[in-house]
């Protein structure tokens, strides 16, 4: 069993291996946990604390060796584990998301789209053609995806979402701009794109004061 | 000058809103922090702790009053100061996001849509009609937008910023993939749909410990 972790140390953890991959890529070897704590923003005791949660890497003095620490971290947000994902709906939202994110470069693959829309159906998303949502039963229980994107409408995503479970999906993310609650045994990411504009907004209005 | 307030504080009060929206819109007029907490899946001490940060709301024993404690989190997140925003960027990720926030009810406006590619330019997106890039400079020193949002490529979005910057804009909510550094005096929200994907799989692993 895992210790665990608070949420928002797991907030901060995809952010550190963005940094740590980038870094890693222009070849640097090693960061002291005070760089890695300013380009984060948080205090290199934050930064410590956070890494200790999972067994302290680095050695005082030492800082860190960058692509064991991005290989620690990766291992604990389970990106080591090879999991797949399908994407329902491949409107703006999931075409986005699909052709944007770096599956691969995070351990993840992409192995089937969906939506019911007929003009989108046999589309091309990056290298994917988008299949009908009427055969997703038989796909998911063929393949077994890890997780299942939701970019469906606010209306659809709760009739989706138990549709999916009941074929057997047990984690959601899910861009559906009306959150999905989960249920027992269920993992859910609810992403609110609007939350992004009111917390600006905050940082706005703080600057104002 | 405002209490500083920590960034999880700051991360759950538009949770806090739009589940308040949400209860507000169908009537109910008080809600106990322990009904409040179990819904947002926080602690009763953690939501009561969370308010307090800006003085307490609520009594004890009556619980909290959904409209003013909504109104009082709006104020205090700045929706209550006619924010304006111009988009920057006409595909996917920008449609998306244009089309499906509801940014009057957060008390923003979305003024201006603009894009560079000629295919886009004049299209329609919810009311607006996307406007070419290079005239942007004159409408910003005109409208003077609090914020900008950048849907662009990640390859062009440091050039964006740099140049919004110059014409005057002060904050910027960036789903362009790539981070943008807050430089002196100017407010950034970076939001990285990738890392939504890496905490679900965190959540994921956790379940097969």
């Amino acid at each position: 069993m895992k210790k665990v972790v608070s949420e928002s140390v797991i907030n901060r953890l995809p952010r550190y291996y963005r940094y740590l991959t980038e870094i890693n890529r222009s070849g640097i070897e090693r960061i002291s946990s005070k760089d890695l704590s300013e380009k984060m923003h948080v205090t290199a005791s934050q930064i410590r604390q956070d890494l200790n949660c999972f067994g302290g890497f680095g050695q005082q003095g030492y800082g860190y060796n960058v692509e064991s620490l991005r290989a620690e971290i990766g291992k604990i947000l389970g990106l080591n584990r090879g999991y797949t994902a399908i994407l329902v709906g491949a409107g703006n939202m999931g075409r986005a998301f699909a052709s944007n994110t770096n599956f691969e470069s995070r351990g993840f693959k992409l192995i089937g789209i969906f939506d019911i829309d007929k003009k989108k159906i046999g589309m091309d998303v990056r290298g994917l053609k988008v299949q009908d949502y009427k055969d997703i039963k038989a796909f998911i229980e063929r393949e077994k995806p890890s997780m299942a994107i939701l970019a469906v409408s606010r209306n659809s995503m709760h009739e989706v979402a138990e549709n999916l479970i009941s074929y057997g999906v047990k984690a959601f993310l899910n861009f559906s701009y009306t959150e999905l609650d989960a249920a027992e045994g269920v993992s859910v990411e609810n992403v609110h794109l609007g939350d992004s504009l009111m917390r600006l907004s905050y940082k706005i209005s703080e600057k104002e004061e």
